[in-house]
């Protein structure tokens, strides 16, 4: 699959990824590893939290979001380069057996006034489970590279 | 260490967190897992992008963040639970080697209207490198408990 570049791009487009799917055991191994709270790391001692039953951590959501969205349609010159979100939430928790899906839209589309190799694209992913409930939402502005001349 | 409740905090609180070394082999190791890009995984590969330079990937910024948090000398009860971010931020990237603390300001407390035991309480995460250089912020709308009627 062919890179783009801010030049190929439009706003309005969506670009899809790969599912996967998230096992109670990833959701305790990445929580062992960064975000250690009982409702991340236990399914009983879960119970008695706010969650009232195990979740991923949202970073671990966010990193799996990330993940698929480098197997996706998306792939912009350059990298995936992200300096500043616009918005960052979690509507729902994802849950062991979870299969998620992202969809990402190009909202902006800002060639560079200074340097004219470059611009920002501002883009929502979003992120489904297999009932089709958003788990995670992120507006980033990313940096994208302009087609070099010929 | 005591657990706080939302009316144990007030605006302008202050928090701190013990620092964490970041090494080459732990960038490598998470961008192998969920942002498997050429700046992230490899120092030679990473001279021809837009870093110059091997650097961690954003999220695990995020993730390292979480952890030495869920370490530092806030403590809310019931647990960090975010919802949903009001700003996020990489000015500077983490490099290997870098040494990261946060700090965790108090910016706004609300009782919920609706529900008598919690509220939520907006703080800023800034987390700096050795150097006091900002490589993350994250203002995040948490959920917190009420202290329970005695």
């Amino acid at each position: 699959m062919q890179e783009q570049y801010l030049d190929d791009l439009y706003v309005g487009q969506t670009f899809g990824t790969p599912s996967l799917t998230v096992s109670a055991e990833a959701i305790k191994a990445f929580a062992q590893q960064f975000d250690f709270q009982p409702f991340h790391l236990d399914q009983e001692a879960a119970k008695s939290t706010f969650f009232g039953e195990l979740v991923a951590s949202g970073w671990h959501t966010a990193c799996l979001t990330m993940k698929i969205l480098l197997e996706g349609d998306y792939r912009p010159a350059g990298g995936f380069i992200g300096g500043k979100a616009d918005e960052l939430r979690w509507p729902n928790p994802t849950r062991p057996g979870d299969v998620l899906t992202c969809t990402t839209e190009i909202l902006e589309i800002r060639p560079s006034a200074t340097r004219p190799g470059q611009g920002t694209v501002k883009m929502r992913t979003t992120t489904f489970n297999a009932s089709k409930e958003v788990v995670y939402i992120l507006v980033m502005n990313g940096i994208a590279q302009r087609r070099p001349a010929v």
